[in-house]
């Protein structure tokens, strides 16, 4: 019985556990990721293990969200990210480089290597051959320090494409359809392994648009085989040395299949305020839009640009449009620049941004109260924007740029004849803005800004816990609703006392004081609760507000890690329906919780308010519950350390 | 006896008055421009009129200060200025495409005409010969309106300028060494008219840096001849029509006279935290550089840029240092994307942002704590830069690239060989950004968003003032203290409640509460009180706290001009040694003041805390007087209008 590709790697990796569906399994990690945002906190956490460096094979911090800098915080932050890489053995990526995954892809990825993340879109280095997973700060630190990374072995589903995509159609509706499919939890626990002749037609640059967006089905991963098109892609980049053929076995098996006939997909987009939420254009008719935004780690990449500055060349943008197009990296930036492109987007009315995540985070470019924004990014969560009346339709830049020039969503199949684009024989190769680490990391300096604080530490677990349901949320709770990014919150991200005030502000302002006033708390929340982000500040701040445990349906893979690293239980409900009986406000008790996690798999939960009791589950493994005991990772490798 | 060129067009222009040094003369503008942190504010001014159509030959409405929309607000003030300029007869420059200064030489500026603009540096436009003059937004409401502007009567200095710059010293020099020889108040009550031989050998781009940063002297304005240089720019431009020869006679005389050699500069720099704190590179020493950022009004142009890129071709940006280069318009944008410079700059690690005002008004970019940031802008008050400890050093793009380069303050001589950067025989012209006024205006909505609140009216002045000094300051202080920009408050400019939280912020955050609970209340101030940026928030936002007078030792112009028009009174001390004898919060009387105002020039103050006495002065108009009674200038146009 033939394997797929994605056990083959993992198997490849694994250090503890077995390859079962459900069981958790530890794998070593050979390159890791961060960016700014959640890497201050990763390279602080990193820094509290006292290892000299790195033990990965290459590990890079990128500089990519805080990039506006309206205060001294990213700055700071960049001067301590650039300093403790270069002390500890880390590539730093300067800002200007481009996006984390994007660079990623083009200058470092490596077919069949494991790549962990502090960034929720690391998979899009499954477009490359690459295991590349998301996950917490936390856990990349651990990686860093040569841990294994603990996962639940996931699903195989087997994406087989057929046929061979339209005019005017283009990858980013691949990965809509599927999420039409499959929806925003249809992923979790499971690696999305593409597989079929229709995956000949796609480019490297398409491909990582698939493998990117695939982190919006909650997946672990999403994975393309390393063929001669990755060869043909890495040739381009100079990187021929790094190829190497990673296929499927012929007669492979996998746990679940779908098929998609890329000849019959139409150009579709994903309505507010969730990615799954899918249509066709034409379905939706010739709404008025306001704004456009092309770029992200999803559309940023040359074939994409190229293919807009074909579009929009000679004509005009929409007197009622705001345009703004941002470059993924660097390379993208500087050859569109060189080879005339960028001068006919400039000419068009393209608002050029910097090669950085931007809009797609919300980090400027927010648009007009009420305004219809169609973009090329990933996620379209309620307020992400910067405007929380915004309507964002999630598209490709196809529809984008005909969305640009006529001031409607249209199908861009009514604009005439497609550009052909093709992957370029050699890209522009130029890692200055890449530096590498000190030789001699005793004459480097880390230097701390002001902003930066100690990462706070947790209680061990108590013996009883008794405490308020703080707040009570509904399914499909993303991190984006737990802890907020966009230009004012996330220059916090390395101060957990200050950027705790804004845990939940856009549901309800009020819960971060009435957190900290009640000490202890419980979260009671829906399904898939977690979704998006990997940002583990969704998980130390609460912690920091006194959030014990979070009781809900269902969990996103990410979070409910992020969480038991800060040491709060991950709960969910043995019978769905108690979650009805529960207000917000009412006070719960969970007595000798210690004992008893240590002796089951469930609890019995008192509702000391309503006088009634229900029953809460935990799928955690040894290693989890332990973690959860300790109060934390932290706490737990500390005891570890002490115990040796 | 000959005439200067400055009296010959403001002799053309004159409406009312007489041009004797220090009497107050109105003239008649020709052309309005606005920008969107101020803009918003002229429109409901204008708007509050009741006009149909802008009485001006042109006015134009841009945005380039507010571009970061990092919320709602900035893209609902976009829309707002689009459709009220449609609506009533102005241009509208969108987002994008440039900043005002710099778009208005290039593609609307006249030789000979009046130009009044919302902006301080709107004296730029004096580089093609232009009476280009600074005001707050009320000001340019009622120039649109047909109505004069009024100013006293300026000194015309006669800067004449002999030899020629050497290779490396640039035009960024010239306006340092006069603000070295002049100081920020030098120009006050002035008007800088640039002649003598030395003028042949600077382009319009370059004589635009000198008149942009002659704001910082304090001047009413700055003035080259419109000459042959001035025709081969416009021709350039495609606008040979527009040119006039307009040259002072040959005999003309001047109120002053200073004389500048070129060719004994040297590159300079104005070091922290003021514009004529001017000192040679040479002597300040190689001190260590973290950021360069170049661009702006200032130095945006075409001919700055591509030097910038031939120094840094083939060169990397020193790894310790951000540099952010932003162009000064969508033509210089083009051009440099068209013909390679841009690669370049991308290539050599320049941080590329949209073209407009961005880190210059604290609109990102803030350095690091405790930063050196040399920058190409026209001003470094302390905290301008969004980063309160950073020492912003001002200099030319030439220094600015070779801090870049090579970490250090350097004099940029030590790099060798200078490019030799000519100025293009034609311009990329493409005004497809600019979009013109409705022809049939009643199709036009106006569209408000929910931060634009109405201008708010102030009281009569009342027949006595008793209040606190509720804030004392020093000398020199600018508008940037007293209503701060950057990325954070530039959003409420439309918004005047809300902005008043932040009046005096950076100096003494208790203010705007203190001020508030006082109800009226008096400023006290040193010299040169109100410098800086034309903001009139300065003065309607302390209107809105209470604000009754301010008594200082001497005025900013533009300052002093918005204090009148919102009804606060601009007193100077008769003897500056009684700015000693008052403490902050002491209570100060003064009976009849409406009476006493109409009856002479000076008044007694009581100082009831003290229990001393000082007179005070004030050098206004019969018309001010009249508006300072009237409560501002609104209520005095309402008053006006019903006694017909």
């Amino acid at each position: 019985m033939g394997q797929n590709l994605a056990r083959k790697i993992l198997n490849e990796h694994l250090m503890e556990g077995e390859m079962t569906v459900g069981k958790e399994i530890g794998i070593r990690i050979d390159q890791t990721l961060t960016q700014d945002a959640t890497g201050t906190m990763a390279y602080l956490q990193f820094e509290a293990m006292g290892l000299p460096k790195v033990m990965t094979d290459l590990s890079v911090s990128y500089v990519d969200h805080n990039t506006l800098q309206t205060g001294f915080e990213n700055a700071d932050d960049h001067r301590y990210l650039q300093t403790v890489a270069s002390k500890h053995g880390v590539y730093f990526s300067r800002p200007g480089n481009g996006i984390s995954h994007q660079v990623h892809v083009e200058r470092f990825g490596i077919p069949g290597k494991t790549l962990l993340g502090s960034d929720s879109h690391t998979p899009t280095g499954g477009g490359i051959g690459m295991i590349a997973i998301g996950a917490g700060g936390l856990d990349v630190a651990v990686a860093m320090g040569g841990g294994a990374f603990f996962t639940p072995m996931p699903k195989i589903l087997n994406v087989k494409l057929t046929g061979k995509l339209q005019p005017w159609v283009s990858a980013k509706d691949v990965i809509l359809e599927v999420l039409r499919r499959l929806s925003v939890k249809g992923g979790v626990g499971r690696i999305l392994e593409y597989t079929g002749e229709g995956i000949k037609s796609l480019t490297v640059p398409e491909r990582a648009i698939i493998t990117n967006m695939g982190a919006e089905l909650g997946a672990t991963t999403s994975l393309f085989p390393s063929d001669e098109i990755t060869l043909e892609f890495l040739k381009a980049q100079n990187r021929a040395q790094d190829w190497v053929e990673l296929l499927p076995d012929a007669d492979a098996t996998y746990d679940e299949e779908i098929e998609i006939n890329l000849s019959e997909l139409v150009p579709m987009t994903a309505k507010p305020h969730m990615p799954d939420n899918v249509d066709t254009i034409k379905n939706i008719g010739p709404i008025t839009v306001n704004q456009v935004a092309i770029g992200s780690c999803t559309n940023g990449s040359y074939m994409d640009l190229m293919r807009v500055a074909a579009i929009l060349k000679g004509k005009n943008v929409h007197p009622d449009v705001s345009l703004v197009v941002a470059p993924g990296s660097k390379q993208v930036f500087e050859m569109i620049a060189a080879n005339g492109a960028l001068a006919d987007l400039i000419k068009a009315g393209a608002r050029i941004l910097e090669a950085a995540c931007g809009p797609c985070i919300g980090m400027g470019q927010a648009p007009q109260t009420d305004a219809v924004s169609v973009r090329t990014f990933n996620r379209n969560f309620e307020g992400r924007s910067g405007t929380k009346s915004a309507q964002i339709y999630l598209a490709s830049p196809e529809v984008a740029a005909a969305a640009a020039l006529t001031g409607k969503l249209i199908d861009p199949r009514e604009l005439g004849d497609y550009p052909i684009v093709t992957i370029p024989p050699e890209f522009i190769i130029d890692d200055s803005m890449v530096l590498a680490p000190a030789v001699d990391s005793s004459t480097v300096e880390v230097l701390r800004g002001p902003n930066i604080k100690p990462v706070p530490l947790n209680d061990a677990m108590p013996e009883t816990i008794a405490a308020a349901v703080v707040l009570k949320v509904e399914d499909n709770i993303t991190t984006d609703h737990i802890m907020p990014a966009g230009a004012k919150i996330l220059p916090l991200r390395s101060n957990i006392p200050a950027i705790s005030e804004y845990v939940y502000c856009q549901v309800d302002e009020t819960y971060p004081s009435r957190a900290k006033a009640a000490g202890m708390s419980f979260i009671v929340g829906g399904h898939n609760y977690g979704q998006g982000s990997s940002r583990e500040h969704a998980a130390l701040a609460p912690m920091y507000l006194g959030v014990k445990a979070v009781i809900t349906k269902s969990f996103a893979r990410i979070h409910k890690a992020n969480l038991v690293n800060f040491g709060i239980v991950p709960f969910t409900f043995k019978n769905e329906a108690d979650y009805e009986t529960i207000d917000q406000m009412d006070e719960l008790e969970i007595p000798n919780i210690r004992e008893q996690m240590q002796n089951g798999t469930e609890i019995t939960v008192k509702n000391v308010t309503k006088g009634t009791e229900f029953t809460v589950e935990y799928d955690l493994s040894e290693r989890q519950i332990s973690i959860l005991l300790a109060g934390g990772q932290l706490n737990y490798t500390k005891m570890q350390a002490e115990a040796k």
